[in-house]
């Protein structure tokens, strides 16, 4: 059977204008695969392109394909590609160029040459075929449905962090933000053996799900007062600096805080001599690297529990209702599009 | 009510002659606790003291009370010590003089010039009372019955071998041995997030244990082969250089070899050519540091099965029993001595 | 020859109301030594509590002798402490409780109970004699003048950052601030194997200085655009949150960024999506633990010179126009202050 | 100019069969570049091919060239390959797949599908000309000679020793063997901060340049005893277990061992139990990764000195005199041999 040479694809052409398009599919070169797309799922950062045709620094500068969480079946492989046709696959959209000294150091996710799936100007994985380097697709063990293999993305986030952030066993963690990433943080924490997991939020239902998810204890900072001392270790995934100030005044000497909510470019109010005077560590999160299988792990022995996070599933004719689902309800914690292949 | 000025003490006279008696008790100092011992656990050092009157390099040189493994309530504290009557508590054996650059690095279970409980000529817990410094006494959790209280040192040993092995989420480790060390240690790791634990032994009752406190797989090496490869961490605690070896071979690149069963003075057969080709580490655990509190909370939610371990009970007066019994009976794990406060 | 009882010393009752006064002094205590003070080195924190009763959250409540930084001679040791007398010594004036948490982690700077000389209402070293614990003194090799061991509390702070800041053989870093502090990071910086060490300052004379110092590039940014990239490390010794957040941008992925320079409560401005988008770690080095050691060595064979940074001298009836001299001449780098013992 | 098409090179087809010939040069391909030879150190390694046709477990099995420590000029540059003609480099020999989980985790050194120039069947760099991967060859800095280029690699041995030693600043330093590799090491421990420096060996000349070199103390272990304590850090270059197990006894709480000489595929006597009872770290060091910058960056400014190391040159036609040089001539330290480009 002939490989597919073009695929549909949820296009954006600008703020609030996705269009569901064909476009031409090139066929898998040295080391590449060719997936059929199962399942998206849809992230704070492609709502911000559609909304506003930019997200942080980056802006959308001509008509781009978004999507970033991806899981999907090979259909084939190129030359010195080994992964066989069938194999059910979560799709890493960023692995670096891979020769620069930041890459062979270990730490792809930083590379300054490096290109990520749905980040303009590089299309994304909102499409029914996708073209992929081989070392970015990692199988699915056969206790994920396919369906969530496109949640393993935000797990490799939530995995990443938790691995900046040096959560040890027997630590008591704040996670401050109940979303998705921060319930993901709250479960791969606790799997590193956090002996609190302590998650703050101003939304009751999504403090219920961290609840239920294996957090400790919950606070609504709305309505009560964060009355906490000593903590070891602070994951900030609320984007809310205020969130951040608050978390760390709650940490012990020698603790440590991560970011990893999306950071604002300038953030005032920085408490640098109480991280001076007790030697708080202040790092970030960025992507994630070499965190997949462990993600894969967590995922695939319950430890994590993704289907939890799941509410709600769309076509891919209907990608703009997906990506305005979460704003629209805040019920939602991920949403995913099914684009369906054999539509090609 | 006065204090007691003598305590019941079962004392190692020399190999086989274990006799209780009645010893002087001096009243808490500054900063000490004094403690009606409720169970203590057997180890293997005790029990080779016990059959031979030393242990490795240490030999019986006079009359010794043995023990270090007891939990306890607290009856009594002395000046600057802040310990209320009835905490119920387990006792850390080897705190370092606290002093000395080794103490103040953080590293005090390398203190040269620390003693232990139990480690002669230092006397031991196997007492009704005991004078202790209050930084050795730890409070138990309400979830954690007391008598369980005394396998909180084994756990705290398994703590540090995990912390020592540099255990993290995603990894794959190989414990050898399942004895109560072992399977508290398959128990730690697990509960850092490790993807699989695979224990072994020559004893298929220990394996069954260890496959329901939580090993991902188990292999009796006396009848099986060990087929593994790229392990990311081995940890060994059965005290066999062979068990060492094959270990290693199982090994992958960059991983780490963590001996936390008693070492002898001399190894053959060390290899280090290929321990050098793949830069994997050999490092060892010796007691622990900072590890009770992480024991206690791994005990006190269940993340770490205390109750399935304790397999025997024996009253002070037959304490050589106790000392005797987990090499007469293969299938006991941990047995406590339980001496009966209310009798001196 | 019996103790003295009295000594004199530079108490400060009021923002510019220096008195030297006589003071009791208590004799030696277990674990205690009696030292003749010989120099104390003036810092800028002294400064702040001589200029307006306060340094950063910390104010002037009643009348406390000043002074952090001294040299001297043992006089006499109290019961277990064995330092003999003439043994010349640099004090260091803060080590912690030694017995909670954080003290027995190895983290004894970041002690919540732990008292400094000199940092009110804990009285300081401007004395002719002073009582401090045995394990704050530190005997000075012979190669280091008596007067210069005043200079080794700075040293050790510069030591401290430097281990914070991780440098490493090869790294490329950039100090901002090219005054005592500043100027002892670069040395020990270099000492560390740093491969280029780039120092910034406004001031000519002081980046003259850095250069003799063995800063191997200079950088007046009143007048020069700081035109660097890729730096592996910062060090950041002005005290301005300018500095550092130009020092940031100079960073390339994975770097680490270190404030050494005393931290304002709030500073606005934080790049954190920068920060983040490289994973560029903000931590901070307060005072230093374990350094002395490391600081002797590094001053007694000349890799780091002190001799360079002292500029003044003043006896301790003069002690007031030590405090005010580096601020009326800003070629002054350290000044001492030195009391003469045989006053008393 | 066309390029040549084939090379003079040293061929080894069996024990002290060392033959000139001409052989087949493939032109740069994608990402490489063509590089004339300069100048070749000459390893143990070497030696031992040359001696035994074999080195540890490497046999060799058909004919190969030897030598792996290169520098040289580029002549051409390969597709998507950037360095200009004219460009004097040093070669890095191993710089693995580039693929594997290894290779992006940045241990490169332990790539399992790795090849290394002369380690057969892979040829090696005693030619004229050589092709080689663009990410091999690392520009030399002007102030180091092109024919100490050559002693970069052993350098970069010496620097991840350093690195994988987590030799820091005060540290003191055993190095044990005054060899090439020991000595570099011992300058690169002291370029990493170590306060002392203490080197072993059983040769007096040795030890007197390792005296001049920078070495605080050295020790000849044939005739006097190695009266050491407390020592931070062991380095083992000398390739004899007994040095290494002398070695370990120097050591304090808490320290490292790391062997850099070529192990033993089996070592008797591994002293277990006192690595254990002072959790004594015994680590090893394969190669380098990331290392042949920092390298350079100490030759460069002389923190190393490269020229002292080196005592005889052989032209390519000679090659097996130097081979044999070291063996027969005990002052020998590193030996190079200069291939002449113009004549191919």
């Amino acid at each position: 059977m002939p490989l597919p040479t073009v695929t549909r694809a949820a296009v954006l052409h600008g703020p609030e204008d996705l269009r569901v398009e064909e476009i031409p599919l090139r066929p898998p070169g040295p080391g590449d695969v060719l997936v059929e797309v199962d399942a998206v799922g849809v992230c704070g950062s492609d709502m911000h392109y559609f909304a506003h045709g930019r997200n942080g620094a980056n802006q959308l500068r001509r008509p781009t394909v978004l999507g970033h969480e991806a899981s999907g079946t090979v259909v084939a492989a190129g030359p010195e590609a080994s992964l066989e046709a069938g194999t059910r696959v979560a799709i890493e959209p960023a692995v670096g160029c891979g020769a620069c000294a930041t890459c062979r150091s270990g730490r792809y996710n930083l590379c300054p040459a490096g290109t990520c799936f749905g980040s303009p100007p590089t299309h994304g994985v909102l499409v029914t075929h996708v073209v992929a380097p081989a070392r970015a697709v990692h199988p699915l063990p056969d206790t994920i449905p396919l369906e969530l293999g496109a949640l393993i993305e935000p797990l490799a986030v939530a995995v990443w962090a938790v691995r900046r952030a040096e959560i040890a066993v027997g630590h008591r963690v704040l996670v401050t933000g109940a979303g998705p990433i921060g319930l993901l943080v709250a479960q791969a924490a606790r799997a590193a053996g956090a002996a609190e997991v302590i998650v703050t939020d101003v939304n009751d239902a999504r403090l219920a799900r961290a609840r239920k998810l294996g957090a400790t204890q919950v606070v609504n900072t709305a309505t009560q007062d964060l009355e906490l001392a000593d903590m070891d270790r602070l994951v900030e995934c609320s984007a809310h600096p205020a969130a951040l100030w608050q978390g760390i005044r709650t940490l012990g000497p020698a603790a440590r805080a991560t970011v990893v909510g999306q950071a604002a470019p300038a953030v005032d109010g920085l408490p640098l001599a109480h991280l001076q005077r007790w030697e708080i560590d202040l790092v970030t999160a960025f992507r994630y690297a070499h965190a997949f299988p462990t993600a894969l792990s967590l995922a695939a022995d319950g430890r994590v529990d993704l289907a939890s996070l799941l509410t709600g599933r769309f076509p891919l004719a209907h990608a703009a209702d997906a990506l305005r689902a979460p704003v629209l309800d805040a019920t939602h914690l991920k949403v995913v599009i099914r684009p369906d292949g054999t539509s090609v």
